[in-house]
Formats: structure tokens, sequence, C-alpha cells
């Protein structure tokens, strides 16, 4: 079986994203890689129901996670016309970026939860669950 | 990043088999493969309550399921030194067997469930959490 043609990368931007992509770049083996992260709306996150305008902070959100991600892709020997930051849920905005650009490996983090977190979820089970690809997760180690 | 050390190939024996194997193999990239399946207990599968005895049956089950083991590595040039059938709970044999053998990448296959199949669970998931590696999980394509 021939190894990868396009592989998506997608980090939390948390310390343990260069461990992430010096494994997804190690797996991808010289094939087409892209980077990405997604934020989730504000709205999201505070039910939508508070009378103030949130798209000022969220912009201001979205800067600041591109140019941690354009550092990580700059660390790491990857362009920055392959990196992109979207807004959304994170399993779903990562399958749909990864069923557009035709991917067949995508490179998560994992914090191997188990228990509780299991029955709340994480991102590295949510993209699992119906990726049309391979998905690598890649177990990371945090230093707390 | 260096590349994998060990890595440990568990396959359900389905049809989809081999293409499991095909990517393990190629991903590991001449590391130590191993090759495992994990038979449930029959009592698992009746409840226990049922007054007969399972064992010869069982027996007959692991003795199928190391032919057909046994086939597969060989077609994949893997000694059947290097595979394994063990009886238990899939995801629990195969984090123990992991452990113990300081494998740094599990290769399972992944339907790609949603939905209903999300909340039953499946193996892959069930792999993915509680895992001290990493684990690549291989989308197959059955061809029902």
């Amino acid at each position: 079986m021939a190894s990868y043609q396009k592989a998506l990368i997608a980090v939390d931007l948390s310390q343990e994203s260069n461990e992430v992509i010096e494994r997804g770049l190690s797996v991808a083996n010289g094939c087409q890689v892209s980077l990405m992260h997604v934020i989730e709306p504000l709205t999201f996150a505070y039910g939508g129901d508070i009378p103030m305008d949130l798209s000022e902070v969220q912009e201001q959100l979205q800067n600041q996670a591109q140019d941690k991600l354009f550092k990580l892709a700059s660390d790491n020997g990857i362009s920055v016309d392959d990196c992109q930051v979207v807004v959304g849920q994170p399993a779903s905005e990562i399958h749909r970026i990864a069923d557009e650009s035709d991917i067949d490996l995508i490179v998560v983090g994992s914090h191997g939860r188990s228990g509780l977190a299991l029955l709340l979820g994480s991102t590295s089970n949510g993209v699992l669950h119906g990726a049309n690809c391979d998905v690598l997760a890649v177990r990371v180690h945090p230093s707390d």
C-alpha cells in the first residue's frame, strides 16, 4: 500500500503541539502537509444570551491563534500558505477540511483520557468517528 | 522526532484486515512489528448463565483464529513468532500487550462509525482511550 499523499495536522496550540507536528511530519514522510487550528466560537462557550458584542474579542482570538499557528508552522518548515485557522466545532471542521482537500491522513494530539473524560468526549475521539480517512492520534504527555 | 521502534497491529480477522496490516507496515516503516487478534470469551457473549461447557468450542474458535492470523502474517511477511491470539476484552488486551511490549504505535482498523455506533462504542475508540502510545486508526471500506 502506498503511503499517504496529503496529510492534515490539527493542533490545539497547547505546548504539546510541536510534538504532534513533528510526529505527523515523520509519518507523512514527505507528502503534502497542511496545518490547522479550530477556534470554538465565543457564542458556543457563553451560550449566546449575553447582550454584548463579542465580534471584536473573537477577531483578537483568531489573530492570536493565527500568529501562534504561523510560528509553529515556520518552526517546522511548513509554509504559512498551508495553514488555516477556522471557527467552529473542532471535529466537524477537521472533517470538513479533510473532505474538501482530499486528505488521506488526519493527525491529532491525544491526551489518552479515559473514564469521565471519555464520557465527556474529546477532540481525538470526535475526529476518529466520522472521518473518511486514516487518523493518527499522537499521544502527548503534558508536563503538568 | 524519530519514527517508531515497535508497532502492534491488531486485526479483527475481517476481510479488511489485509488493508490494516499493509497500512500499518507502511507507517511502521521497517520497525519491529507484531500482530494480534483478540477473541472475546464466549461467556461474555452468552452471559455465562447457560449450563454448558463451552471450553471446547472456545478452543476451536481460538485455533481457527490462530490459523487465520498466521495466514495473514505469512501473506504480509510477518513471522508467526510475532503473532498472538488472546482472549479477553479487545481494548484492554491491546493496551496490556502494548504496555508489556513497550509498543510505541498501535494500528487498528476503523469503520468510521458515527451516531448510534458511537454511543455503543467501537474497538478503535476503546483503543484510543487509555492507550499510552500513538494510535493509528486505518479507515477500512467494507465491500458491503
